[in-house]
């Protein structure tokens, strides 16, 4: 049997698992990224993983043609390097599928996390019965992947595609991680949760249970949820404003393509009763083309496999198309 | 020779023309919609009048083997039903194709005026070099239409498609002819422009040499524009926010498809130096993922003649698709 290596690439952990044509997982596997040793560390260990996994492989009679990745940031697909990546600074302008390919002699075919995402939720997901649809990473910050005609739409191939985080919905809103104002991703992500509460606190506009987080310096998007599911005010106030930015992003994007469905994954999606109410009531009145009706939102079936399973997906997609 | 029937259905005129398999004109003509009177007296006069062209055609030994034509509105472009048209309010869910089919006996393709806009771009015009690109047409309204790996992106086939004109730029901006508030056409359109004077002249706001306009009641795009040539601050200022808000919906745009194209028609695009620094200055500003240099924004290059062209031709290759 022949299997694909497939990689999540984040800012702490990479993910991976050994991968099928048809989607089975024979063993998943771990390592820490320790991107501050630098990427030609990172080529290093990942190449030994592989090598690795090629020798037990072959000792159960099978090969692995090929390698999956996804990797958060700007990705120039065809060319396999990583154009810019806030969390992995040392990969920017490096030729990660080239190096990876040296050290393993097997192709490499990478893409943006959310997009591997948006592909694993296709194939064997949530978005596996819907043929257009906007996906939504909620995490640190906000990924998107847009699925149509069933396949991931890659635009000019200019380094990003779905970037609905940075779509503005409010533009005299809050600064975003980018450096720009209002953009989804300074409204409905863990770091919009975040400052939005220090922020807040720090004006002492709000009697919050979040001060005590806030003093010992652990607020983060689980506290903030747990806070909100027990009715803190500031807390549901920062998840109702999250729910109606998301709505909106939504929205627009549905008038812009002439869809109705959304998959929405990411960590951030576990706090799903705070938020979703919001989304549902801004798709319901501020929207004058998409009959809400018809509207389809839902979460992510492979949870965190997701992106591993795009991964798998996107090589065997990709050995298909060449071979 | 063989010609189809282009109609470019309006509020006030059908722009119509014969037109050849390579988008050579034979004859243009132009009708009075008068869609007061109905629809069925509508669909009985433009009966009469491309009977009329059939015998002529076939008198030059030609055939007419379809009709396209494009409509302002929500259209279901497989059944050929306009679902809602505010300007054509007689047509609201009636099967427009079909009732010409009857008095022609001639297959009928219709479609959004904007879209039939993008695909005459793309034929003929600005688009004719680009695989992936934004249309906009800017009017009384603002249309628009998503020209897909070269075809124009139909989405689910919902009755609406590229909306642009009502995706929300500001939420909590000036209320739209749909009813919301903030959307791109509450603020880049004629009417957004007369309404800004209008408002800011009844709250006297500003010294404007529109008053005179305004007090005859003759308050139109042409003499904002006009002003604003002229220097006028609240002119100025209307095409300035007209700017700033295409600026954001077009980088929007950009950021969510990983495109980087825009073409820009329609009766107000006349005004183009009046508002597109402030297009370029938005996209220059706002954006954090799409290179300004690679940015390519023009004019529309058929003019008035783009959505003739468009319906002529969606009609010839709907035909080939289906015969």
């Amino acid at each position: 049997m022949d299997y694909v290596v497939a990689l999540d690439v984040g800012g702490t952990l990479v993910k991976g698992a050994l991968v099928t044509r048809e989607g089975k997982i024979l063993e998943e596997f771990q390592l820490e990224t320790r991107i501050q040793r630098g990427a030609d560390d990172f080529v290093k260990r990942l190449g030994t993983t592989v090598n690795s996994l090629v020798a037990k492989v072959r000792g159960m009679g099978g090969e692995i043609p090929g390698i999956g990745m996804g990797v958060a940031g700007k990705i120039l697909t065809k060319e396999g390097k990583v154009v810019f990546s806030p969390n992995l600074m040392p990969l920017n302008g490096y030729p990660l599928s080239l190096g990876i390919k040296e050290k393993t002699g097997i192709p490499v075919f990478m893409d943006n996390d959310a997009n591997v995402f948006g592909i694993g939720e296709r194939w064997l997901g949530a978005g596996s019965k819907h043929e257009n649809w906007l996906g939504i990473t909620l995490g640190t910050g906000v990924g998107g992947v847009l699925i149509l005609n069933g396949e991931r739409w890659q635009g000019d191939d200019i380094g990003f595609v779905g970037e609905i985080g940075h779509t503005i919905v409010y533009p005299d809103g809050p600064v975003c991680n980018c450096g720009k104002r209002g953009c989804l991703e300074a409204l409905a992500s863990a770091t919009a949760l975040i400052n939005g509460a220090r922020e807040a606190i720090e004006s002492r506009r709000f009697n919050t249970v979040l001060q005590e987080a806030y003093d010992r310096n652990e607020l983060d998007a689980v506290t903030i949820s747990r806070a909100a599911e027990k009715g803190d005010e500031l807390a549901c106030r920062l998840f109702r404003r999250f729910g109606n930015a998301l709505g909106i992003a939504i929205s627009n994007t549905f008038n812009l393509l002439g869809i109705t469905t959304c998959i929405i994954g990411g960590g951030v999606s576990e706090a799903w009763p705070r938020f979703i109410d919001s989304v549902w009531n801004t798709i319901k009145t501020v929207n004058s083309m998409v009959d809400p009706g018809t509207v389809v939102i839902k979460r992510s079936s492979l949870g965190n496999r997701a992106a591993v399973l795009g991964a798998a997906r996107l090589a065997w997609l990709e050995l298909e198309a060449r071979y």
